[in-house]
């Protein structure tokens, strides 16, 4: 039950472009049929991408790990859970596969494959907003590592659906996912300008939970 | 543990006539409380319906596998998992029980026991939807099956919650249910001239995935 | 780990207690947030009494098996799950309970301890879908005690959730309830004129579940 | 696999922090998108919260109990279930943590570090509410314990989120939450004035279910 390389990209690939559909597609599909009331278009785009994030982490897990995000093949990495060398591959499948879910989306609207995203997202708050929203998705994925917690697909999807909400920035927590979303001129949608400030925030956040994790868990994987 | 073929023909039979009921009668209601709001009504629609459909499949499952779609039939017979003439008698019993479950929730809102579709949900948006869509229900069956998940009712449930979200046509992903829903001039109907291109593109993605999932899954079930 | 009577009165008790404050607390709270749309407010009683529900059955389920319902008690019995004796207790204590839930939640919104309910619930429509959600309830019921379902809590929460959008009546399913919200004058009452109706019907909708139930799950029971 | 006290102190405080952040940040968003509508916004606010809940205890649990409120911890010190001498460092450090959790939502969405609440809760119905809320939480909370049940972390949040609706305070339920809200001026905010009074109710609420849960599980501690 050791798949291959390919299989493992594939599922990275399938996954995360039905991820960014979800994000994408829920979005056009809540600001067309909320009227202009942004809380329930939100609302919407919230459950849908947690409910869509818990089964594509749970149909893909067994294949890749379902990482979907290059900040968690990159910590895992860098905890020796992972080869470099994958890991990158892994980063390069999820960046392309981010882009083919927005076009997906997009075409499953009749909105242009692709366009620059408008919605400003900067400042001070929205980039401390990214650093706590990746520091806690971090947190959770660590958690759900290192305990092997058969409920992680659950508290994964969980996790974005409030992070929605708690954040002004509603929680990318993912580089492929900011970058992807600069693409889209929607609802879910970025300045370009704006991605690299988030991108950062998120790095540090994920950066600052592996070491927490590393040292919160270390009793647990050396008992005794 | 082998119920007779009756037994599970009254499974597949109960399950679909309630998941019609729920979509249908869901829908209606969500029109008629939310004072023209679709957003909400169409949150209420996609909430009643994963819970309802999660909960079907969790207490059908045992007896008939709680297939409620002629594509996951089809698709298990196309791969050996079941035998093709109980899979056709599966899928008759799912068109009938479909429409039936329409007459239910009719009566139960005081509308007429049937009524032609009157929503127009056409063009290659639409298509495309139910391509991605069905597509994606059953890479989740298929992974529920090859990896005998015991999340599966959750998982599908929660999946369809989504896609009725991240999809222009609300997610059909089911020939039965587009036929039924153009049998009612409601909420979540359809006009009857638009259930070819669906049925047609939620056949296409039925295949995408069945291949797709094939292969993904191959080195576990000969592992080694 | 046999608890006395007086411990499974108590537990049906404070259960009942609990589920009826829930279902008129969030009704009232939901229709004085919502500024007149009736969708939000009932989607917010949906999510409410969904969730209390699966948590109730979940902690008391031990002790007293959880019914919060006559039907679900007498429809043990009548299958000799359960002494009649103490089904009849089972009932009384519910009753009572649920009338102490509604003074509970008329308590913490300022409202007088009982009132009579004006909201008029009656017709074929809303007979039919007493008959269907009660059907549905007793259904997933069964399959829950006869095939031992862990997720039992979750799928009984979940069928409220939907059944209060697939019925016309918002699926009371439940005499003791029915009685109860009579005594309540806000969003979740009802005239007490129209309960013996709600009553009949469903109890003819536990009747027919628990005769389709018994046919269903007979192989599960004696196999071989 | 016994954690130090610094780890265990260090759960619950960052639990408890990003507890506070998710009921304050998603109340700002709620308030700032729903144009007006409070019940969007309280939707919004309970199922962030019950999401985040649930996740917090599920990856805290293993370290520290995930206890996130003086009264759970207090609570099980006089039953004997933790050290009196612990059971102090772990409200000590929840108090701080919530403020640390108001400050870092506070910064999220640009507002103030601190500011001092001006939402008027006061009155016996609000009082009877916490404690009933309470009440209610601690009978979880016990059944969890006692029952050692894995769906806990689930139906702590499952029961926060009905809560906020079935109370007319909304369910703070836990006083380390309520002093750090009363140090908020936005929708989740709480006047000082009116915190001890919360504080008091909820503190009977936890005692009553102390003394209920001690006598209805008594038997399945001492079985035969």
């Amino acid at each position: 039950m050791n798949p291959s390389l390919a299989r493992r990209l594939a599922a990275e690939g399938v996954g995360t472009a039905l991820l960014l559909a979800t994000v994408i597609g829920s979005g056009i599909m809540g600001e067309r049929l909320s009227g202009g009331n942004v809380a329930i278009a939100l609302l919407a785009n919230a459950v849908a991408t947690g409910c869509g994030l818990a089964v594509l982490v749970a149909i893909f897990a067994p294949v890749s790990g379902a990482h979907f995000n290059p900040l968690v093949s990159i910590a895992l990495a860098s905890r020796g859970r992972m080869q470099w060398r994958e890991a990158f591959a892994f980063v390069l499948v999820q960046f392309l596969a981010a882009v083919c879910g927005v076009i997906a989306a997009h075409l499953m609207f009749g909105e242009p494959m692709l366009s620059w995203g408008s919605k400003a997202r900067a400042g001070p708050a929205q980039a401390w907003s990214e650093f706590v929203a990746t520091f806690g998705l971090l947190v959770v994925v660590w958690a759900c590592i290192e305990r092997k917690l058969s409920a992680a697909p659950a508290l994964i999807g969980a996790y974005i659906c409030a992070a929605y909400w708690f954040t002004s920035s509603t929680s990318f927590a993912n580089p492929a996912v900011a970058v992807a979303r600069c693409l889209s001129d929607t609802f879910a949608g970025i300045r370009p300008a704006d991605v690299p400030a988030f991108a950062a925030a998120q790095s540090l956040g994920a950066a600052a939970a592996t070491i927490f994790s590393a040292w919160l868990w270390l009793p647990f994987r050396n008992p005794g």
